[in-house]
């Protein structure tokens, strides 16, 4: 069976709010032939997730507030990837921005849009073992976040009670889960 | 270490394609008393994933085109929630769609924002094992699809190869992989 892609035929910008957020209407193509007039697009930075693990294996994680989450939530490493910044070079930056923490033993989880139909940025996800403190923490980002240490089982507990609220996080700490085995 | 939450002061409407996208720009004050003037946030509906799974343990998923990834990509199965739907009941309604299937024997993964800054709406996600053919499949979304069933190893080779190309289909089918152990 042969599956083909939809065609942009042209797009036009809706909305600009760059560098964190631009809409854009796209006029498609279907496969079939029909046309799709105003097809909503979404451009958001790409961002990077980082599951940091100690060399005891436990998890880095962090308590906060997130504005689309009610209540505090558990956290993981992460941030936005920098103007043509590579992905792997962003996660070791947020990674040591965020803990101070290096890692010499890193695994790539994959890149992953974030909207199937709209976009929405790509996420990189990474797992980084045998993390090892080489700095301070350097606390730029606009949320207060509290560091917390899991052991693997409190880790597997927190994300079957859903208390990772923000589904990258828990994309990358269930693939990390079942990479480490 | 108390963490609080931001405060929304007030929201405008700047841009409205309902029912499929909304952004808002909020006035936020923060818990050091800070404030943000323009914050965006993105309203897109509600969606469920669906891991469905045969009597044999073998994982039922699509190979298609979506718009916001790069050639064909695995897919499982899933929509939007309808207005006022019970999540549960829309995940059922999918999985029957789609495929035909029911199932007895359903697992809440969890419910989960998709942008943990801008909202983006919140993804809902489940496993249904047990799966059994009850009807024939609805086609009516715009994407062809094809189905393929795989068996768990063949999953796993296909998650870690990242040819799940969108995010939540991977929380949802690593989730489920750690959940049925």
């Amino acid at each position: 069976m042969k599956i083909e892609a939809w065609k942009c035929l042209s797009r036009v910008p809706v909305l600009n709010k760059a560098p964190w957020l631009e809409v854009e209407s796209h006029r498609l193509k279907l496969p079939d032939g029909r046309i799709i007039e105003d097809w909503q697009w979404i451009k958001t930075p790409d961002f990077v997730n980082v599951v940091a693990v100690t060399p005891e294996g436990d998890f880095v994680c962090f308590r906060q507030q997130k504005y689309a989450v009610q209540g505090a939530t558990l956290a993981i490493v992460g941030g936005y990837v920098d103007d043509r910044e590579d992905p792997q070079v962003a996660a070791e930056r947020e990674l040591q921005e965020e803990t101070g923490l290096a890692s010499d033993q890193w695994t790539d989880l994959g890149s992953y849009a974030i909207d199937g139909n709209r976009g929405c940025g790509n996420g990189h996800l990474f797992l980084a073992e045998n993390c090892r403190q080489v700095g301070g923490e350097v606390q730029d980002d606009l949320e207060d976040q509290e560091k917390l240490i899991l052991s693997r089982a409190e880790l597997e507990a927190a994300l079957f009670k859903g208390e990772f609220g923000v589904i990258p996080w828990t994309a990358a700490l269930a693939l990390a889960l079942l990479k480490m085995g």
